[in-house]
Protein backbone atom coordinates (compact mmCIF):
# COMPACT_ATOMS: atom_id res chain seq x y z
CA UNK A 1 0.00 0.00 0.00
CA UNK A 2 1.58 3.12 -1.05
CA UNK A 3 1.92 6.39 1.33
CA UNK A 4 -0.36 9.78 0.67
CA UNK A 5 1.13 12.22 -1.27
CA UNK A 6 -0.07 14.60 0.18
CA UNK A 7 1.11 14.65 4.49
CA UNK A 8 2.03 17.84 5.50
CA UNK A 9 -0.77 20.87 5.95
CA UNK A 10 2.13 23.38 4.28
CA UNK A 11 1.76 21.58 1.44
CA UNK A 12 1.20 24.36 -1.27
CA UNK A 13 -1.51 22.08 -3.30
CA UNK A 14 -3.42 22.80 0.44
CA UNK A 15 -2.99 26.56 -0.22
CA UNK A 16 -4.41 26.33 -3.51
CA UNK A 17 -7.39 24.81 -2.39
CA UNK A 18 -8.23 26.81 0.39
CA UNK A 19 -7.29 30.30 -1.40
CA UNK A 20 -10.22 29.26 -3.95
CA UNK A 21 -12.97 29.49 -1.18
CA UNK A 22 -12.26 33.35 -1.69
CA UNK A 23 -14.09 34.70 -5.02
CA UNK A 24 -10.92 37.12 -6.15
CA UNK A 25 -9.01 33.99 -6.02
CA UNK A 26 -11.63 32.49 -8.27
CA UNK A 27 -11.85 35.30 -10.39
CA UNK A 28 -8.23 35.62 -10.51
CA UNK A 29 -7.07 32.05 -11.27
CA UNK A 30 -10.53 30.95 -13.17
CA UNK A 31 -10.62 28.10 -10.77
CA UNK A 32 -13.22 26.49 -8.29
CA UNK A 33 -13.80 23.93 -5.63
CA UNK A 34 -16.08 20.94 -6.43
CA UNK A 35 -16.52 18.82 -3.22
CA UNK A 36 -18.23 15.48 -2.81
CA UNK A 37 -19.32 12.43 -4.67
CA UNK A 38 -22.52 13.62 -6.17
CA UNK A 39 -21.21 17.05 -7.03
CA UNK A 40 -18.55 15.27 -8.96
CA UNK A 41 -19.80 13.21 -10.44
CA UNK A 42 -22.42 15.27 -11.96
CA UNK A 43 -19.82 17.18 -13.06
CA UNK A 44 -18.43 14.55 -14.98
CA UNK A 45 -21.63 13.71 -16.36
CA UNK A 46 -22.13 17.77 -17.90
CA UNK A 47 -18.71 17.23 -19.38
CA UNK A 48 -16.81 19.34 -16.81
CA UNK A 49 -13.51 19.22 -16.56
CA UNK A 50 -11.40 18.25 -13.09
CA UNK A 51 -7.61 19.58 -13.02
CA UNK A 52 -7.02 18.10 -9.56
CA UNK A 53 -8.80 15.49 -7.43
CA UNK A 54 -7.71 15.06 -3.69
CA UNK A 55 -8.97 11.59 -2.23
CA UNK A 56 -8.55 10.56 1.48
CA UNK A 57 -9.74 6.80 1.01
CA UNK A 58 -10.63 6.07 4.96
CA UNK A 59 -13.27 9.07 4.49
CA UNK A 60 -15.22 7.38 1.93
CA UNK A 61 -18.99 7.16 2.49
CA UNK A 62 -19.29 4.63 -0.44
CA UNK A 63 -17.63 2.10 -2.72
CA UNK A 64 -17.74 3.62 -6.09
CA UNK A 65 -15.00 6.05 -4.86
CA UNK A 66 -12.58 4.03 -6.91
CA UNK A 67 -14.44 4.34 -10.26
CA UNK A 68 -14.83 8.09 -10.18
CA UNK A 69 -11.47 8.61 -9.43
CA UNK A 70 -9.96 6.34 -12.44
CA UNK A 71 -12.48 8.10 -14.63
CA UNK A 72 -11.19 11.16 -13.51
CA UNK A 73 -7.54 10.24 -14.01
CA UNK A 74 -8.58 8.38 -17.79
CA UNK A 75 -9.67 12.48 -18.15
CA UNK A 76 -6.22 13.92 -17.50
CA UNK A 77 -7.09 14.66 -14.31
CA UNK A 78 -4.40 14.72 -11.81
CA UNK A 79 -5.48 12.42 -8.43
CA UNK A 80 -3.91 13.02 -5.19
CA UNK A 81 -4.26 10.83 -1.79
CA UNK A 82 -3.93 12.99 1.16
CA UNK A 83 -3.59 12.14 4.58
CA UNK A 84 -6.96 12.34 6.78
CA UNK A 85 -5.32 15.41 8.73
CA UNK A 86 -4.50 17.53 5.27
CA UNK A 87 -7.87 16.59 3.74
CA UNK A 88 -9.77 17.44 6.89
CA UNK A 89 -8.24 20.85 6.22
CA UNK A 90 -9.27 20.89 2.94
CA UNK A 91 -13.12 19.79 3.33
CA UNK A 92 -15.25 22.70 3.31
CA UNK A 93 -18.06 20.66 5.38
CA UNK A 94 -18.75 19.27 8.83
CA UNK A 95 -18.76 15.62 6.90
CA UNK A 96 -16.32 15.24 4.40
CA UNK A 97 -16.47 12.63 2.05
CA UNK A 98 -13.22 12.50 0.91
CA UNK A 99 -13.42 13.83 -2.23
CA UNK A 100 -12.52 17.43 -3.06
CA UNK A 101 -11.65 18.63 -6.35
CA UNK A 102 -10.28 21.74 -8.42
CA UNK A 103 -11.82 22.76 -11.90
CA UNK A 104 -11.68 25.05 -14.52
CA UNK A 105 -14.87 27.56 -14.21
CA UNK A 106 -16.61 28.25 -17.47
CA UNK A 107 -15.86 30.48 -20.39
CA UNK A 108 -19.13 30.36 -22.05
CA UNK A 109 -20.27 34.05 -22.61
CA UNK A 110 -23.43 35.46 -22.72
CA UNK A 111 -23.68 35.40 -26.68
CA UNK A 112 -22.74 32.09 -26.85
CA UNK A 113 -25.47 30.95 -24.20
CA UNK A 114 -27.98 32.71 -25.73
CA UNK A 115 -26.78 30.95 -28.97
CA UNK A 116 -27.47 27.95 -27.58
CA UNK A 117 -30.88 28.82 -26.47
CA UNK A 118 -31.62 29.18 -30.67
CA UNK A 119 -32.77 26.33 -31.04
CA UNK A 120 -35.29 26.21 -28.24
CA UNK A 121 -38.80 27.22 -29.69
CA UNK A 122 -40.48 27.98 -26.58
CA UNK A 123 -38.07 29.44 -23.76
CA UNK A 124 -38.73 28.77 -20.29
CA UNK A 125 -36.05 30.87 -18.75
CA UNK A 126 -35.00 32.35 -14.91
CA UNK A 127 -33.18 35.74 -14.31
CA UNK A 128 -32.14 35.90 -10.81
CA UNK A 129 -31.04 39.14 -10.08
CA UNK A 130 -28.21 40.31 -6.87
CA UNK A 131 -29.14 37.43 -5.08
CA UNK A 132 -26.69 37.48 -1.96
CA UNK A 133 -26.63 34.03 -0.13
CA UNK A 134 -25.08 31.32 -2.01
CA UNK A 135 -27.21 28.89 -0.70
CA UNK A 136 -30.35 30.58 -2.16
CA UNK A 137 -28.47 30.60 -5.64
CA UNK A 138 -27.71 27.34 -5.12
CA UNK A 139 -31.65 25.76 -3.75
CA UNK A 140 -32.40 28.12 -7.12
CA UNK A 141 -30.24 25.64 -9.23
CA UNK A 142 -31.44 22.99 -7.64
CA UNK A 143 -35.18 23.65 -8.37
CA UNK A 144 -34.36 24.91 -12.24
CA UNK A 145 -32.87 21.56 -12.99
CA UNK A 146 -36.08 19.60 -11.18
CA UNK A 147 -37.87 21.53 -14.12
CA UNK A 148 -35.53 20.92 -16.68
CA UNK A 149 -35.39 24.37 -17.03
CA UNK A 150 -33.66 25.67 -20.53
CA UNK A 151 -31.24 28.50 -19.26
CA UNK A 152 -30.54 30.85 -15.71
CA UNK A 153 -29.37 33.68 -15.95
CA UNK A 154 -27.24 35.21 -12.95
CA UNK A 155 -27.05 39.39 -13.38
CA UNK A 156 -25.36 41.75 -11.67
CA UNK A 157 -24.01 38.98 -8.78
CA UNK A 158 -23.44 39.92 -5.55
CA UNK A 159 -22.43 36.01 -4.86
CA UNK A 160 -20.72 34.10 -8.19
CA UNK A 161 -21.89 30.73 -8.87
CA UNK A 162 -18.77 28.96 -8.30
CA UNK A 163 -19.05 29.87 -4.34
CA UNK A 164 -18.65 26.31 -2.47
CA UNK A 165 -21.85 27.07 -0.88
CA UNK A 166 -23.75 27.52 -3.95
CA UNK A 167 -22.00 23.83 -5.41
CA UNK A 168 -23.38 22.37 -2.00
CA UNK A 169 -26.75 23.79 -2.35
CA UNK A 170 -27.18 22.87 -5.65
CA UNK A 171 -26.49 19.22 -5.32
CA UNK A 172 -23.91 19.01 -8.52
CA UNK A 173 -27.14 20.82 -10.58
CA UNK A 174 -24.80 23.42 -11.30
CA UNK A 175 -23.11 21.13 -13.79
CA UNK A 176 -26.56 19.95 -15.73
CA UNK A 177 -28.44 23.53 -15.67
CA UNK A 178 -27.18 25.78 -18.39
CA UNK A 179 -26.24 28.55 -16.29
CA UNK A 180 -24.62 32.30 -16.98
CA UNK A 181 -22.99 35.26 -15.62
CA UNK A 182 -24.73 38.54 -17.32
CA UNK A 183 -25.04 42.04 -16.99
CA UNK A 184 -28.84 43.07 -16.47
CA UNK A 185 -28.90 45.52 -18.99
CA UNK A 186 -27.87 43.01 -21.92
CA UNK A 187 -29.86 40.45 -20.29
CA UNK A 188 -33.20 42.83 -20.54
CA UNK A 189 -31.94 43.87 -24.35
CA UNK A 190 -31.91 40.38 -25.46
CA UNK A 191 -35.26 39.38 -23.70
CA UNK A 192 -37.26 41.69 -24.98
CA UNK A 193 -35.00 41.59 -28.53
CA UNK A 194 -36.61 37.55 -28.53
CA UNK A 195 -39.98 38.30 -27.64
CA UNK A 196 -39.63 36.35 -24.12
CA UNK A 197 -42.09 37.73 -21.40
CA UNK A 198 -40.75 38.75 -18.39
CA UNK A 199 -42.78 37.87 -15.20
CA UNK A 200 -41.71 39.60 -11.76
CA UNK A 201 -43.58 38.07 -8.55
CA UNK A 202 -44.53 41.21 -6.45
CA UNK A 203 -47.05 42.00 -3.58
CA UNK A 204 -48.72 45.30 -5.16
CA UNK A 205 -49.83 42.88 -8.58
CA UNK A 206 -53.88 42.01 -9.01
CA UNK A 207 -53.39 38.75 -9.98
CA UNK A 208 -51.69 35.31 -8.41
CA UNK A 209 -49.13 33.60 -9.66
CA UNK A 210 -51.49 30.62 -10.38
CA UNK A 211 -54.00 33.05 -12.33
CA UNK A 212 -51.83 34.11 -15.25
CA UNK A 213 -50.71 32.13 -18.51
CA UNK A 214 -47.23 30.73 -18.35
CA UNK A 215 -47.46 28.78 -21.49
CA UNK A 216 -45.22 31.30 -24.10
CA UNK A 217 -41.50 32.17 -23.87
CA UNK A 218 -40.91 33.22 -20.24
CA UNK A 219 -38.16 34.84 -18.10
CA UNK A 220 -38.97 34.36 -14.50
CA UNK A 221 -37.43 37.03 -12.78
CA UNK A 222 -36.69 37.07 -9.21
CA UNK A 223 -34.52 39.60 -7.31
CA UNK A 224 -32.41 40.05 -3.65
CA UNK A 225 -33.45 38.61 -0.76
CA UNK A 226 -33.34 42.14 1.03
CA UNK A 227 -35.21 44.64 -1.49
CA UNK A 228 -36.51 41.83 -4.18
CA UNK A 229 -36.60 43.26 -8.02
CA UNK A 230 -34.85 46.42 -8.98
CA UNK A 231 -37.16 48.98 -10.39
CA UNK A 232 -35.41 48.12 -14.31
CA UNK A 233 -37.41 44.09 -14.00
CA UNK A 234 -40.52 44.94 -12.26
CA UNK A 235 -41.19 48.44 -14.99
CA UNK A 236 -40.25 45.71 -17.28
CA UNK A 237 -41.77 43.03 -16.76
CA UNK A 238 -44.75 41.60 -18.66
CA UNK A 239 -46.13 39.89 -16.56
CA UNK A 240 -46.86 41.06 -12.40
CA UNK A 241 -47.77 37.76 -10.00
CA UNK A 242 -48.65 38.01 -6.29
CA UNK A 243 -47.70 34.91 -4.59
CA UNK A 244 -50.72 34.55 -1.67
CA UNK A 245 -49.28 35.69 1.78
CA UNK A 246 -51.96 34.71 4.56
CA UNK A 247 -49.60 35.31 7.61
CA UNK A 248 -47.58 37.68 9.50
CA UNK A 249 -44.64 37.86 7.13
CA UNK A 250 -44.72 39.85 4.11
CA UNK A 251 -42.52 38.00 1.58
CA UNK A 252 -41.35 34.35 1.20
CA UNK A 253 -37.83 32.79 1.19
CA UNK A 254 -36.55 33.85 -2.77
CA UNK A 255 -35.69 30.19 -3.63
CA UNK A 256 -39.17 29.19 -2.17
CA UNK A 257 -40.93 31.95 -4.22
CA UNK A 258 -38.86 30.71 -7.08
CA UNK A 259 -40.05 27.32 -6.87
CA UNK A 260 -43.25 27.95 -6.79
CA UNK A 261 -43.22 30.01 -9.93
CA UNK A 262 -41.12 27.51 -11.59
CA UNK A 263 -43.90 24.92 -11.06
CA UNK A 264 -46.52 26.66 -11.73
CA UNK A 265 -44.80 27.44 -14.84
CA UNK A 266 -43.91 23.52 -15.33
CA UNK A 267 -47.92 22.92 -14.37
CA UNK A 268 -49.24 24.92 -17.35
CA UNK A 269 -46.11 24.01 -20.39
CA UNK A 270 -46.68 20.21 -19.20
CA UNK B 1 -25.39 60.78 28.29
CA UNK B 2 -24.86 57.61 30.24
CA UNK B 3 -21.99 55.04 29.77
CA UNK B 4 -22.96 51.28 28.51
CA UNK B 5 -23.66 48.67 31.09
CA UNK B 6 -21.79 45.91 29.54
CA UNK B 7 -18.11 46.82 28.64
CA UNK B 8 -16.10 43.44 29.28
CA UNK B 9 -16.13 40.63 26.97
CA UNK B 10 -15.68 38.55 30.98
CA UNK B 11 -18.96 39.76 32.01
CA UNK B 12 -20.89 36.91 32.83
CA UNK B 13 -24.09 37.98 30.71
CA UNK B 14 -22.29 37.47 27.99
CA UNK B 15 -21.17 34.29 28.83
CA UNK B 16 -25.14 33.28 29.11
CA UNK B 17 -25.40 34.25 25.66
CA UNK B 18 -22.76 32.42 24.27
CA UNK B 19 -23.43 29.40 25.87
CA UNK B 20 -27.29 29.57 24.67
CA UNK B 21 -25.89 28.68 21.48
CA UNK B 22 -25.56 25.54 22.31
CA UNK B 23 -28.93 22.93 22.45
CA UNK B 24 -27.28 21.30 25.91
CA UNK B 25 -27.66 24.78 27.28
CA UNK B 26 -31.40 25.82 25.65
CA UNK B 27 -32.47 22.45 26.87
CA UNK B 28 -30.98 22.85 30.35
CA UNK B 29 -31.98 26.82 31.09
CA UNK B 30 -35.01 26.69 29.04
CA UNK B 31 -34.08 29.64 27.62
CA UNK B 32 -33.18 30.93 23.87
CA UNK B 33 -31.65 33.71 21.69
CA UNK B 34 -33.89 36.44 19.93
CA UNK B 35 -31.32 38.61 17.95
CA UNK B 36 -32.37 41.35 15.39
CA UNK B 37 -35.69 44.11 14.89
CA UNK B 38 -37.83 41.91 13.47
CA UNK B 39 -37.27 38.67 15.34
CA UNK B 40 -38.01 40.50 18.26
CA UNK B 41 -40.90 42.79 17.14
CA UNK B 42 -42.37 39.18 15.80
CA UNK B 43 -41.76 37.78 19.38
CA UNK B 44 -43.46 40.58 21.14
CA UNK B 45 -46.68 40.29 18.82
CA UNK B 46 -46.87 36.62 19.23
CA UNK B 47 -46.86 37.60 23.22
CA UNK B 48 -43.78 35.87 23.94
CA UNK B 49 -41.97 37.54 26.69
CA UNK B 50 -38.47 38.67 26.53
CA UNK B 51 -36.57 38.45 29.72
CA UNK B 52 -33.12 40.38 28.82
CA UNK B 53 -32.65 42.73 25.97
CA UNK B 54 -28.87 43.79 24.99
CA UNK B 55 -28.66 46.58 22.48
CA UNK B 56 -26.29 48.45 20.69
CA UNK B 57 -27.42 51.96 19.52
CA UNK B 58 -24.90 53.05 17.40
CA UNK B 59 -25.49 49.53 15.34
CA UNK B 60 -29.01 50.60 15.07
CA UNK B 61 -30.30 50.41 11.01
CA UNK B 62 -33.69 52.37 11.47
CA UNK B 63 -35.40 54.54 14.24
CA UNK B 64 -38.13 52.38 15.90
CA UNK B 65 -35.61 50.50 18.51
CA UNK B 66 -36.20 52.88 20.99
CA UNK B 67 -39.69 52.08 20.86
CA UNK B 68 -39.08 48.04 20.97
CA UNK B 69 -36.95 48.63 23.94
CA UNK B 70 -39.62 50.50 25.49
CA UNK B 71 -41.95 48.04 24.68
CA UNK B 72 -39.70 45.17 26.19
CA UNK B 73 -39.08 47.34 29.24
CA UNK B 74 -43.04 47.73 30.01
CA UNK B 75 -43.44 44.52 29.46
CA UNK B 76 -41.04 43.79 32.65
CA UNK B 77 -38.20 42.91 30.63
CA UNK B 78 -34.44 43.70 31.54
CA UNK B 79 -32.76 46.05 28.97
CA UNK B 80 -28.93 46.22 28.96
CA UNK B 81 -27.00 48.95 26.45
CA UNK B 82 -23.76 47.02 25.43
CA UNK B 83 -20.79 48.39 23.67
CA UNK B 84 -19.97 47.90 20.12
CA UNK B 85 -17.20 45.26 21.09
CA UNK B 86 -19.31 43.21 23.01
CA UNK B 87 -22.36 43.25 21.15
CA UNK B 88 -20.34 42.11 17.95
CA UNK B 89 -19.31 39.31 20.14
CA UNK B 90 -23.22 38.78 21.72
CA UNK B 91 -24.08 38.71 17.86
CA UNK B 92 -24.63 35.65 15.23
CA UNK B 93 -24.62 37.73 12.40
CA UNK B 94 -22.59 39.01 9.84
CA UNK B 95 -24.71 42.44 10.37
CA UNK B 96 -25.93 42.72 13.48
CA UNK B 97 -28.57 45.26 13.84
CA UNK B 98 -28.05 46.28 17.55
CA UNK B 99 -30.65 44.14 19.32
CA UNK B 100 -30.15 40.34 20.61
CA UNK B 101 -33.07 39.11 22.85
CA UNK B 102 -32.99 36.21 25.48
CA UNK B 103 -36.61 34.68 25.86
CA UNK B 104 -38.04 31.56 27.63
CA UNK B 105 -39.03 28.78 25.51
CA UNK B 106 -42.54 27.77 25.24
CA UNK B 107 -43.57 25.16 27.74
CA UNK B 108 -46.91 23.85 25.86
CA UNK B 109 -47.05 20.49 25.61
CA UNK B 110 -48.45 17.95 22.95
CA UNK B 111 -51.77 17.78 24.25
CA UNK B 112 -51.83 21.03 25.31
CA UNK B 113 -50.69 21.72 21.68
CA UNK B 114 -53.54 19.50 20.48
CA UNK B 115 -56.59 20.96 22.58
CA UNK B 116 -55.77 24.67 20.87
CA UNK B 117 -56.16 23.00 17.28
CA UNK B 118 -60.13 21.32 18.98
CA UNK B 119 -61.67 24.26 17.66
CA UNK B 120 -60.43 23.97 13.84
CA UNK B 121 -63.02 22.53 11.61
CA UNK B 122 -60.90 21.49 8.87
CA UNK B 123 -57.06 21.63 10.11
CA UNK B 124 -54.29 22.04 8.18
CA UNK B 125 -51.27 20.79 9.97
CA UNK B 126 -47.58 19.42 8.80
CA UNK B 127 -45.43 16.67 10.09
CA UNK B 128 -41.66 17.60 9.89
CA UNK B 129 -39.63 14.75 10.88
CA UNK B 130 -35.85 15.09 12.27
CA UNK B 131 -34.81 17.83 9.57
CA UNK B 132 -31.38 18.30 10.13
CA UNK B 133 -30.69 21.93 8.72
CA UNK B 134 -31.81 24.78 10.80
CA UNK B 135 -32.19 26.50 8.06
CA UNK B 136 -34.79 24.08 6.81
CA UNK B 137 -36.77 24.14 9.71
CA UNK B 138 -36.67 28.12 9.53
CA UNK B 139 -37.87 27.93 5.85
CA UNK B 140 -40.26 25.53 6.43
CA UNK B 141 -41.99 27.92 8.75
CA UNK B 142 -41.77 30.83 6.72
CA UNK B 143 -43.71 29.40 4.33
CA UNK B 144 -45.88 28.41 7.25
CA UNK B 145 -46.51 31.39 7.67
CA UNK B 146 -47.46 32.60 4.44
CA UNK B 147 -50.04 30.00 4.08
CA UNK B 148 -51.50 30.13 7.83
CA UNK B 149 -50.84 26.90 8.65
CA UNK B 150 -53.14 25.43 11.51
CA UNK B 151 -49.74 23.78 13.09
CA UNK B 152 -46.74 22.61 12.52
CA UNK B 153 -45.21 19.44 14.47
CA UNK B 154 -41.50 18.84 14.73
CA UNK B 155 -40.97 14.92 15.29
CA UNK B 156 -38.07 13.27 16.99
CA UNK B 157 -36.15 16.53 16.26
CA UNK B 158 -32.57 16.49 14.93
CA UNK B 159 -32.33 20.51 15.48
CA UNK B 160 -34.49 22.62 18.01
CA UNK B 161 -36.93 24.73 16.63
CA UNK B 162 -34.98 27.28 18.87
CA UNK B 163 -31.37 26.98 17.52
CA UNK B 164 -30.43 30.39 16.53
CA UNK B 165 -30.20 29.47 12.86
CA UNK B 166 -33.96 28.46 12.83
CA UNK B 167 -35.07 31.81 14.59
CA UNK B 168 -33.37 33.35 11.64
CA UNK B 169 -34.58 31.60 8.24
CA UNK B 170 -37.67 32.06 9.52
CA UNK B 171 -37.67 35.97 10.15
CA UNK B 172 -39.52 35.51 13.60
CA UNK B 173 -42.34 33.43 11.74
CA UNK B 174 -41.28 30.74 14.66
CA UNK B 175 -43.46 33.27 16.78
CA UNK B 176 -46.59 33.48 14.77
CA UNK B 177 -46.84 29.62 13.77
CA UNK B 178 -48.25 27.27 16.44
CA UNK B 179 -45.43 24.37 16.34
CA UNK B 180 -44.69 21.95 18.99
CA UNK B 181 -42.21 19.33 19.73
CA UNK B 182 -43.57 16.16 19.75
CA UNK B 183 -42.35 12.12 19.57
CA UNK B 184 -43.21 10.64 15.90
CA UNK B 185 -45.85 7.45 17.36
CA UNK B 186 -47.82 10.05 19.76
CA UNK B 187 -48.23 12.50 16.69
CA UNK B 188 -49.24 9.46 14.35
CA UNK B 189 -51.89 7.96 16.95
CA UNK B 190 -53.40 11.60 17.61
CA UNK B 191 -53.40 12.07 13.66
CA UNK B 192 -55.41 8.67 13.29
CA UNK B 193 -57.59 8.97 15.94
CA UNK B 194 -58.74 13.06 14.67
CA UNK B 195 -59.09 11.44 11.07
CA UNK B 196 -56.71 13.82 9.64
CA UNK B 197 -55.55 12.68 6.19
CA UNK B 198 -51.49 11.87 6.01
CA UNK B 199 -49.87 13.02 2.73
CA UNK B 200 -46.51 11.85 1.99
CA UNK B 201 -44.67 12.91 -1.17
CA UNK B 202 -42.57 10.10 -2.48
CA UNK B 203 -41.13 9.61 -6.11
CA UNK B 204 -42.60 6.47 -6.39
CA UNK B 205 -46.27 7.56 -6.14
CA UNK B 206 -48.52 7.33 -8.87
CA UNK B 207 -50.07 11.00 -9.21
CA UNK B 208 -48.58 13.98 -8.88
CA UNK B 209 -49.19 16.59 -6.56
CA UNK B 210 -51.44 18.82 -8.04
CA UNK B 211 -53.68 15.43 -8.70
CA UNK B 212 -55.10 14.87 -5.05
CA UNK B 213 -57.66 16.26 -2.98
CA UNK B 214 -56.16 18.00 -0.34
CA UNK B 215 -59.25 19.72 0.95
CA UNK B 216 -60.34 18.11 4.09
CA UNK B 217 -58.40 17.53 7.48
CA UNK B 218 -54.89 17.12 5.76
CA UNK B 219 -50.93 16.94 7.78
CA UNK B 220 -48.46 17.29 4.75
CA UNK B 221 -45.45 14.65 6.24
CA UNK B 222 -42.09 15.66 5.36
CA UNK B 223 -38.87 14.00 6.38
CA UNK B 224 -35.13 14.11 6.68
CA UNK B 225 -33.16 15.45 3.86
CA UNK B 226 -30.76 12.60 3.22
CA UNK B 227 -33.33 10.24 3.73
CA UNK B 228 -36.64 11.55 3.30
CA UNK B 229 -39.70 10.37 5.25
CA UNK B 230 -39.39 7.12 7.55
CA UNK B 231 -41.38 3.84 7.09
CA UNK B 232 -43.34 4.72 9.97
CA UNK B 233 -44.97 7.86 7.63
CA UNK B 234 -44.65 6.08 4.78
CA UNK B 235 -46.82 2.82 4.74
CA UNK B 236 -49.19 5.21 7.57
CA UNK B 237 -49.81 7.53 4.88
CA UNK B 238 -52.91 8.35 2.86
CA UNK B 239 -52.11 10.08 0.42
CA UNK B 240 -49.05 9.54 -1.46
CA UNK B 241 -47.90 12.28 -4.44
CA UNK B 242 -44.89 12.93 -6.84
CA UNK B 243 -43.51 16.15 -7.18
CA UNK B 244 -42.16 15.84 -10.96
CA UNK B 245 -38.56 15.65 -11.63
CA UNK B 246 -37.60 16.41 -14.91
CA UNK B 247 -33.38 16.72 -14.51
CA UNK B 248 -30.55 15.18 -13.13
CA UNK B 249 -31.54 15.28 -9.57
CA UNK B 250 -33.34 12.60 -7.86
CA UNK B 251 -35.30 15.33 -5.24
CA UNK B 252 -35.73 18.90 -4.45
CA UNK B 253 -34.75 20.21 -0.39
CA UNK B 254 -36.93 19.46 1.77
CA UNK B 255 -38.18 23.41 2.29
CA UNK B 256 -38.97 23.68 -1.35
CA UNK B 257 -40.98 20.02 -1.37
CA UNK B 258 -42.98 21.59 1.53
CA UNK B 259 -43.30 24.44 0.25
CA UNK B 260 -44.90 23.48 -2.77
CA UNK B 261 -46.88 20.73 -1.13
CA UNK B 262 -47.96 24.11 0.93
CA UNK B 263 -49.17 26.26 -1.64
CA UNK B 264 -51.16 23.54 -3.63
CA UNK B 265 -53.04 22.88 -0.51
CA UNK B 266 -53.85 26.73 -0.40
CA UNK B 267 -54.92 26.94 -3.69
CA UNK B 268 -57.17 24.33 -3.41
CA UNK B 269 -58.61 24.72 -0.10
CA UNK B 270 -59.39 28.95 -0.58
Amino acid sequence: MSEPEITSLQNPRVKQVLALRDRRDRDKTGLFIIEGYRELLRALEGQWKIDILFYCPSLFLGSNEGALIQRIAAHGGKTLECSPAVFQKLSYRDRPDGLVGIAPKKSESFSEFTQNLAEKKNPFLVVAEAIEKPGNLGTILRSSDAVALDGLIVCDRCTDIYNPNVVRASVGTLFTVPVVEAKGEETLQWLKSQGIAILAATPSAEKEFTQVDMRGPLAIAVGTEQLGLSERWMKNADLQVRIPMHGVADSLNVAMATTLLLYEALRQRC
